[in-house]
């Protein structure tokens, strides 16, 4: 393994993380790309980036290229020397760290693993998982012991999907590992294709503190703004216009309020605080700020509702067209998305409620949420609720604005995405 | 009033807000300046600025200017047309507004005001307090009503004690006036000084709240930022390393772990916290910031406390030499300073304790705090606090650190300022 060569590379999870991951190292190595997801795979085997995790440009890499395997079968895994575990880290009911993907993902490795192996994680974990919760999967499997029969390697992923502008190669990648050595080779490895270039921890448990940080930091800076909606909206004020006005100050962080859903902020704080509450310290910000996020698409629901009060006799006939459903902007990603939320609170007064997102997959969300997205649209809307202003909607909207019903109708515009101009805009 | 130099100002309050402001509209206009303090003011007509509330190079303006003119007589406002108040608006014990400056400096400007006069507002106050509590003290006295007998302005100070990359004149000003006339006049007053340009908000409310945002969301990203230290500290890991793994990420906010004092950040998050709650919101987050970033000091000192533990037989008797007493570096000002509560929890374990600071007004701490700032030492510490590390401390930190008693003494360096190579150092 000490030659750049000689690395025989499984990618362990083809999701968002995994797929670029795989397409990127293959331009240098043998790579096997991993997962149980049939239908996935063979999608993939077809040239199809369905989720759209590719930069356009390098969709031609996923065809025709002699270093990338994918597979569904995990015999396939059985050469590799260097196992990347990608695969998704959620939280269970009570809102806990869901660590069973890893954990499988960890025994399936160790059945294979050889001697002088290296696996490095991905995904995002409290301090200590690496080392207390995977490390000793392996060395009972195995009788190995780390550092002596096998290595291991932490470097966080920072993808944000639906953002081009940071794709894989374009952010700065943490890396670690157990040792001197596996930290080096860990380092080396990423740094062969990461143009932005790497950050070398001192250890394993700082790296996974500081990706755990990062969404948590978001999280509590939106929750910030969506308390200030919640004042705002008391008080009387547009909190738009008094971000507008703060932030031409020079240290002010330019935050907007909105729907924190998805599989990263959503979740990452409960894994710190998790972490941390076993410990005996009980985080002050970190629960609040999860509490105030969720609470937003009660706010906005109600908000709707009321401004529907407010223009028509009776508000359980209205028709409203919700434009986006993916959990954010440019993603066709469902997961955990805030939308389904505002969806359910408007849905139990009983309205006739339509759905588009030209970026999901239908029968996905029709198969999870038992939702209906809807193609072509031919009735007119009393209400429409710009929940997702994807580019697709937003570059468009004339199409979807001549959809209002009457001069009593509105747009809900709850990003804040359009011009100032359009009438009938309501906003947080 | 619609020519500029029909401009008559009043500068109520001469503090580090005031003065600068003075000086530099006095480059236009006929400038009075007023304040109570006769102290203050027999000390800037000698051209003494012994806080260093301006840019060096703009001393020279303090003498020979004819369009300046200092006074402790309130008398001497009486032809002026402009009122520009810039009390300090404080916290009571209760930590709720303390408004009695703003209502003291509101009446005696009602007792002058004539016709058609302009009365300005810089202090930080929660939204609604320029039109709802000062405008009605104006009315009354004189039977005045506003936008016909008077108008009124908010135009928020964002001036940084101790930071002269920015300056009065290198940070956008936010206007806003109780009518277009009032916004109109308010904004080209300040745009004719401020070189970066000014803001012009729709309503004095929007600015009222703008500014109180401002600092309330830094004590919050300080706060989260000393939430992890908690943790880390529980998990045994270095923060520092781990905020400097996070901060390659391209939206990581960078703050740094630390004391919060003084009277703007340590104080505008209770302006906030106060009318939300009279509108029966309760913020979730702004308290529990305010308490994590208050609880710092008694982190730090049982952090000093054990360090001393670990290395001394008897603590009782160990000298420590405190580096630093204002409430921020490069700062003379000693107001709501989180150094004088580490001083007290350590004094009493009765240990022998001298401060150092270069900066401070040492009669002023004597007066105040019954405190003594040492100017020579001739004795050697078994610790050395690194409290706040001014450019004249750290510029010449090998004076202090040769200080140090024996090779099981320590630095305590709270706010990470010394290199790491700097042996002996401790942090957070």
């Amino acid at each position: 393994m000490k030659k750049k060569n000689l690395f025989n590379l499984c990618i362990f999870g083809v999701g968002y993380v995994g797929l670029p991951l795989s397409l990127e190292f293959s331009k240098k190595y043998k790579v096997i790309a991993y997962d149980k997801d049939e239908k996935r795979i063979s999608s993939l085997r077809l040239g199809k980036d369905s989720n759209g995790d590719l930069e356009p440009r390098e969709r031609r890499y996923l065809k025709k290229n002699k270093n990338l395997v994918f597979t569904s079968k995990i015999n396939d895994i059985k050469n590799c020397n260097v196992y990347i575990i990608t695969v998704p880290t959620p939280i269970s009911k009570k809102k806990e760290p869901d660590l069973r993907n890893i954990i499988d993902a960890t025994k399936k490795v160790a059945t294979f693993i050889k001697k002088k192996d290296l696996v490095i994680y991905e995904s995002t974990v409290f301090p200590g998982t690496t080392e207390n919760i995977c490390v000793p999967i392996i060395e009972k499997k195995k009788k190995f012991k780390l550092n002596k029969d096998f290595i291991v390697g932490y470097s966080p992923e920072r993808l944000s999907p639906g953002d081009n502008n940071h794709g894989l190669k374009k952010v700065i990648k943490v890396t670690s590992g157990s040792n001197l050595r596996a930290s080096n080779i860990v380092n080396k490895l990423y740094k062969s294709i990461i143009r932005k270039g790497t950050f070398k921890t001192s250890s394993i448990r700082i790296a996974e503190a500081a990706k755990v940080i990062e969404n948590t930091q978001r999280d509590i800076n939106i929750a910030f703004i969506n308390e200030l909606v919640y004042i705002f909206d008391k008080l009387n004020l547009n909190t738009h216009e008094v971000l507008k006005a703060a932030s031409t100050k020079w240290n002010f962080v330019n935050f907007q309020p909105g729907l924190v859903g998805g599989h990263c902020i959503a979740v990452d704080p409960y894994y710190l605080n998790y972490i941390s509450e076993k410990k005996k310290y009980f985080p002050k910000l970190i629960k609040p700020a999860r509490l105030i996020n969720d609470k937003m698409s009660l706010f906005v629901s109600q908000k709707i509702k009321k401004e529907l009060k407010k223009r028509l006799l009776f508000t359980s006939s209205a028709n409203i067209l919700i434009l986006g459903f993916a959990y954010k902007e440019n993603s066709s990603d469902t997961r955990n998305s805030p939308i389904y939320k505002i969806y359910k609170l408007l849905k139990s007064k009983n309205r006739n409620i339509d759905i588009i997102d030209p970026l999901v997959n239908s029968e996905q969300v029709l198969k999870e949420f038992k939702l209906k997205i809807n193609k072509n649209i031919k009735r007119k809307y009393d209400c429409i609720i710009l929940a997702v202003p994807h580019k697709k909607i937003i570059n468009n909207f004339s199409k979807y604005s001549n959809l209002l019903k009457s001069d009593k109708s509105f747009i809900f515009d709850i990003k804040y995405s359009l011009e100032r101009s359009n009438q009938n805009r309501i906003f947080l």
